[in-house]
């Protein structure tokens, strides 16, 4: 397995580790936006948030609280970003699904930026109808 | 209660509805970065991560999972970010906690952008000690 982060789990590669238990792993981000950007992720390794489990998925975010709430209050911060970005295009590096904690301050120069769309006269329900659509679909699969 | 998701939930202010049960709903964003960018919230008022239980968080991010999954399907986007927002300095418009999700695409106009920073020679090392101290402190709380 050539994963950075599952090689960080195996302890091959050193972190700053703030969180471990047996199935998840909370570390400083090398690179942060802002000192106190942590990572956080399951130790098994699902690329995204498409081919994640659901209990892993909610065991992963009980701890992406846990340790937004030690960074809200290690940085005085004034606001935490949640980030979980999916895939290359959406900024995903490395493909062992994480989410980032950001801690936000007033003024700070940490963007999300979009020039965003405007829906067409009719197109946000026809949007709705098929999203909704795909939902009850699998729902009825499941 | 003057939160304008509440009234959302309430049935008193329109929205397109992507998925709703009894205590999760996930609509489209009127103002979308992308097309097809869906909010998902619990319908019980919490402010944020801060204050949101484990139980609701948890199967609020299931849902979000759903709804990720729909929307890449039903956008054929290249990617997606799933992004909350805490308290105004981090981008949060409405304070009532709210899960993004926005279809992503090769070389979109979406940027999540900044500047980083450096930590000092064992500056990292510090601020690990501090995070994981305040996350035993809490779990011995717990």
């Amino acid at each position: 397995m050539d994963c950075i982060f599952c090689k960080i789990v195996a302890g091959e590669i050193p972190s700053s580790k703030v969180y471990e238990d047996e199935k998840i792993l909370g570390f400083l981000d090398i690179n942060p936006a802002k000192k106190g950007h942590c990572l956080v992720l399951p130790k098994e390794h699902y690329e995204n948030i498409f081919d994640v489990s659901d209990d892993v998925l909610s065991e992963t975010v009980a701890v992406v609280k846990k340790v937004a709430l030690a960074v809200q209050k290690e940085t005085a911060s004034d606001g935490v970003n949640i980030l979980q970005n999916n895939n290359r295009a959406a900024g995903q590096l490395v493909p062992h699904i994480h989410f980032h904690i950001i801690p936000r301050f007033e003024n700070d120069e940490v963007n999300f930026s979009y020039r965003g769309e405007k829906y067409l006269e009719g197109e946000i329900e026809e949007t709705r109808k098929r999203i909704d659509a795909i939902i009850r679909m699998h729902n009825a699969v499941e």
